[in-house]
């Protein structure tokens, strides 16, 4: 005792940073570990963790859930129209992003372009007359996830909208996305003037038909090796897709030329494609959606299968516990803005692109990309520590999608609900910014995180379902 | 000094390691410091190495050079025909790469190429005959840097290929280069087959003016932009140019179609563009030496102007000493090789590229494309150290092309030959690597360095041109 008192103090100080700083103070040598207790402290969680840890049912779960998301094999396999295409998806339905929601509680963008929905499938004539209907209970409101899809930022997809049709050649199952419209004024960020649906008409009247020729004419093309190739580019396929959609368009536009499509519009659809960094994003999101639909469905599996936000609630599903939905209020993003905007005109975190992050993609993989984060201020070292710390909630790395600035390491793939509670360490989402209010379109971009209650929530669940069985 | 002895020892040991070892062995602390004495311990070199260091003269002239060469523009103005659009460019001329050399010293592959060259012109009906040709000394063989051209590789430009026209919109010259086509057997590799050949003339007559139509309708294109976006896409645009050939297709294409060329035509064009991520190459250079040439002839410059190798002898210029080329034998490149072969098949290292590090890109920008340090077994944080110890041979950043793996600095550029000499760094190269036997083509691809005795050279001829008038 008297003897470790001579010698010079060294400590390492765990949680609480004042501790240390006092000792510090005093002339000692600390380090600072970061600790907080699991589950913030909250007992019943605790409990529940514990007795989900080191379960060997639990991690053979994660093992398969895990496997079939690697083994996964999306496929490009042709355009589709949403009410023909989609299972489930009838009569008067207008899908939406996130967990299942009311039009009364849905925020500003997502109401903006349901109204633009109504006015581009015409069953309304003006804005008004849409609102009503929508409100009037007449339209079945939906989410995309409930009828194999997904769709960026309010997600809005009704019958006429034409599709990618992406099928999971390894288990079978089709994942279905509308395509994107690009920047400024869009459907997707709550825009619903005249310009946004003269453009969804086009999208459907002009550019499926050449897209769906161009795909018939090159057969089924693979998307992961597409998607490895863009990580390696400067993407990390969620909000950045300027690789991706030129390697995409690189593919494509022989198939156009040979297949029977005019000239003029393959020229316009060429045209549209190079002018819209983002087109690949809904391709990246059907893609992941099929990877993480291969692994739904696993007893007993804490591994996530989606997270997504209808804009008020984020949602997210975990294999074990099926198509239930956990959700917590939708964080807004601290962001970078658009000049004239600021974080009060923000509609809180929306979309269900975060399947990206959920397949071990996007703010993921940002090591990939660090121009997403320079975008908001970050470092090249910043994107790197991002991927870096997404590993520790991740069960595994995927072979497929290598990271060039962590020496080709594989992206952190498969979140472990159990891990993001116990370390605290929450899920990075890339996202896109809507305004609050309906009808104005994006103001910014920014980097956000899963809320802790929506995963304390499916380790509650699971540990009660698993509790008996296990 | 006795109470030095008391306390712990701790050593900086400068040069020899040896020292240090011994000290460490000895339980001692040291902190070894990579030092050689400048020139390698050259007398002659050391003296006018010190004769050129912070002379007001030569800082002024430097600064004058790099201003010049940051100011470059270059557009891709259109397409020509050498043997109408180089300067000097007349009767049975054939240009290759790298600095000045007799046919019967040159290498197989350049060799191979000129042969090639001759056959695709219709001087000659076989091989054998093209080969007593080009001995016979009445094809005037010259290198392509002395007619405004560069070329990859054995660089080999005869009259009726069709080459890019790169015009520098701030100087207002002129820069040429022929088409890429594509890896395996190709002329620039030395391959003269049947297939080389055919494509070659596919070249001319099908693929020149569907390009030259797109670039009438498309008017100039400015080409640092399309590199500096490339560079966030994991290519440094000389051994990699994945990302940048997208890109100037994505470009292409539009302008294609709205151009008069036939349907089938652009189909092919872009199928073989599409099919060959080296596309860009010959675009990039012709590029860097219309930045280079805005840096020419400034008298008392040390900044290189050029560097280049014709598989026997390594050459670079240096603005002060305008178009003289100061030469030492080509190494032979310790890369990576296909299966099957080895260094010992390999030509000396070749071609006119190296006017992309000259500019400040290929090994100078590696930390944007860690993928090529992987292809010869380095890691990520190599391709960063690659670029960052270019900056201690630079006279500054090019703030137009930045490295997002370096927080976007700019990449290290303008190569003074003096820090060469003093630092003994000598730039790096990223080069393809031909087989040494004429007819083979592309045996490998590798990381080599500049020889020293070039700069030890241009740095005694500057001190003696300098010399009086300094």
């Amino acid at each position: 005792m008297i003897q470790l008192f001579q010698e010079e103090l060294q400590v390492l100080n765990v949680g609480l940073a004042s501790f240390g700083e006092a000792i510090a103070g005093a002339g000692g040598q600390v380090t600072q570990i970061a600790w907080t207790p699991p589950a913030q402290g909250d007992r019943a969680v605790a409990d529940a963790l514990a007795n989900l840890v080191n379960r060997p049912e639990i991690e053979a779960a994660n093992r398969k859930a895990f496997a079939a998301y690697l083994a996964a094999q999306p496929v490009l396999e042709g355009i589709g129209v949403a009410g023909e295409a989609l299972p489930g998806m009838t009569g008067r339905m207008i899908l939406h992003a996130g967990p299942p929601i009311a039009w009364e509680r849905m925020c500003g963008p997502m109401q903006g372009a349901i109204v633009g929905a109504i006015l581009y499938e015409g069953w309304a004539s003006d804005p008004e007359a849409a609102r009503d209907l929508a409100a009037s209970g007449k339209i079945v409101l939906e989410p995309c996830h409930h009828h194999a899809a997904v769709g960026p930022m309010a997600g809005v997809t009704s019958p006429s909208m034409p599709v990618w049709i992406v099928r999971d050649a390894t288990h079978g199952h089709r994942v279905f996305c509308q395509f994107n419209e690009g920047l400024g004024k869009a459907l997707r960020f709550g825009a619903n003037g005249r310009d946004v649906i003269d453009r969804l008409r086009w999208m459907a009247r002009d550019l499926a038909p050449v897209l769906a020729a161009a795909l018939a004419t090159l057969g089924p093309v693979e998307i992961k090796p597409l998607m490895a190739q863009a990580l390696h580019m400067g993407d990390e396929v969620h909000n950045r897709n300027a690789a991706a959609t030129g390697l995409l368009l690189k593919r494509l536009v022989p198939a156009m030329l040979k297949s029977g499509s005019a000239r003029d519009a393959v020229a316009a659809a060429v045209e549209f494609i190079a002018g819209n960094d983002h087109f690949f994003l809904n391709v990246s999101m059907a893609a992941c959606k099929a990877m993480m639909d291969a692994a739904r469905g696993v007893p007993h599996s804490s591994m996530l299968t989606a997270m997504a936000r209808n804009g008020v609630e984020f949602g997210i599903r975990m294999s074990g516990t099926g198509d239930r939905w956990f959700t917590a209020p939708a964080p807004v993003v601290d962001g970078l803005y658009f000049a004239g905007y600021s974080i009060a005109d923000a509609a809180p975190d929306l979309g269900d692109s975060a399947i990206t992050e959920t397949a071990g993609l996007g703010g993921f993989a940002m090591a990939a990309a660090p121009a997403i984060v320079k975008f908001v201020g970050g470092t090249a070292d910043d994107a790197r520590a991002n991927s870096e710390r997404m590993g520790h909630i991740a069960l595994g790395q995927n072979p497929a999608f290598t990271l060039p600035a962590l020496n080709f390491a594989g992206t952190p793939a498969g979140i472990d609900a159990r891990k993001v509670v116990d370390t605290g360490i929450l899920p990075i989402v890339n996202t896109g910014i809507a305004h609050k209010a309906p009808g104005i379109g994006q103001i910014g971009a920014g980097i956000t995180q899963a809320p802790l209650a929506c995963f304390t929530q499916a380790v509650l669940a699971l540990a009660e379902e698993s509790g008996g069985d296990l």
